[in-house]
Formats: C-alpha cells, structure tokens, sequence
C-alpha cells in the first residue's frame, strides 16, 4: 500500500483504472459526482484519460470540458472543489463514479446539485432536497 | 394534476422534459439510475427522446442501447425492472438522473451496481458495498 491520503490513487492502481476505461471516440468517458456521505448525486461531466490520471494523482477532481476542450480543475475559478474520496469504474469501463466531498454547490448556477429540475404534476418543476 | 402513479409523468411534465433536453449528435442524453431509497448509483446508460417518453408515460425505465441500436426495456429479458420514481433533469440538459426502484441487480455481471470496482491500495478492486 502506498496510498498516502484519501483519493490520492497509488501508480498501480492508476494504471488498473486506466486500462479497465474505454474512451469513446472523443476520448471520453462519462463522470458522476456523488457526494460521499449523503449519496446525493451532483452533476455529471467528462474525463479525458488526462483527466482521469490528474485526478487519482491530487485527489482533486479535474474533468474534460467538451465545450472549452480543455482540462476542467473543478473549482479553479469558483472555489467549489471536489476532493476525491473514491473512483469506481463500471462494468464496461465507459463510465466512472467520483465518490467526493464536494465544498459548497456543484452547480454552475449556485444549486448544490446540476440534477435541481424534477418532472412533477404537469411540468419541470425546481426541487429542493 | 393528472399524474395518476409515481413514476408516470402527466403530458405537460413530458413535454416539459423534451423541451429542456439537448439532445447529443447521436440525439442521446446520459442516463444516470440511482435506488432512490438507499442512494446508491447503479448505472449509467443512454436514452433517446422515445425512450425518455417511454419511460416517463409507462413508469418502467427504458434506455436506448447503443450496441444494439434499439429500445432497451430494463428487465424485459433479465427481469431486473427498473420502476421509475422520478426523472430529473440537470442544469445543462445532456443528462438526465433517474430516481428508480430496481429489482435485483442492475448489472448483467449480476452485481446490484454497475460501480463494483474501484481504485483501491495497488489495484482496482472488487468491492462490496
């Protein structure tokens, strides 16, 4: 064991989590963010194999931003970090699940999570949780 | 309120829903399943706008299979439902969280979550949750 602190991934397992992804043809996979201890899920992203390596490495959460096409230190400029508690990769390695602890609101629109708009009666409604 | 069952969405709810969903190039959202109970995220997969409708007019979950290129009824083979308690829908429109009742285990591996594996010590291991 050479893991030194929570969500900070020893190289072995780095290079495990890596060849267990499929990249899809923009070299991506999908993200979800969960928040540890609540199971409140918080919004998905995309992570490039960049990503995903920056990530296990620092234990801050860092995606891929399709629509800057460039490295997405999650909470750089807002302050809303990630710190990553855990990575777990699913069955067949296109998506990633981010058990983090997330400091104040996921949301770029200040909501604490991106999943704020509900289906109910007959609209989409805002949802408080 | 016309809403009759949870899970089964009311015609302007559905509508709603369509409307605030960007759709991909391949006219896919992410669909992320979470057992709306104990919290736990069980899968990832992908819906089309038919299955989105389906799903919200029938209160079954039905994905879109990118393999197979074809509507994807969970359960109709495995018997694994997923009941749909609430579909919500993040701040962008390119995802989608269902909030379900999922019978058995989610996976096709037979796990309960697709997530079963994680970056831990040296390796990425088999978890129990």
């Amino acid at each position: 064991m050479t893991e030194t602190k929570p969500g900070v991934a020893a190289p072995g397992a780095i290079a495990a989590v890596l060849a267990a992804l499929s990249f899809d043809r923009d070299g991506l996979v999908a993200a979800v963010a969960q928040q540890h201890d609540t199971g409140e899920v918080l919004m998905l992203a995309w992570m490039n194999r960049e990503a995903v390596t920056e990530t296990l490495t620092t234990g801050q959460v860092c995606y891929w931003s399709r629509s800057r096409q460039a490295l997405w230190r999650k909470g750089e400029t807002s302050g809303h970090w990630q710190r990553l508690v855990e990575l777990r990769v699913d069955c067949d390695g296109d998506a990633v699940l981010l058990q983090v602890d997330q400091t104040g609101p996921a949301c770029h629109t200040g909501e604490r999570s991106c999943f704020y708009r509900a289906a109910r009666g007959e609209t989409l409604a805002k949802i408080t949780t």
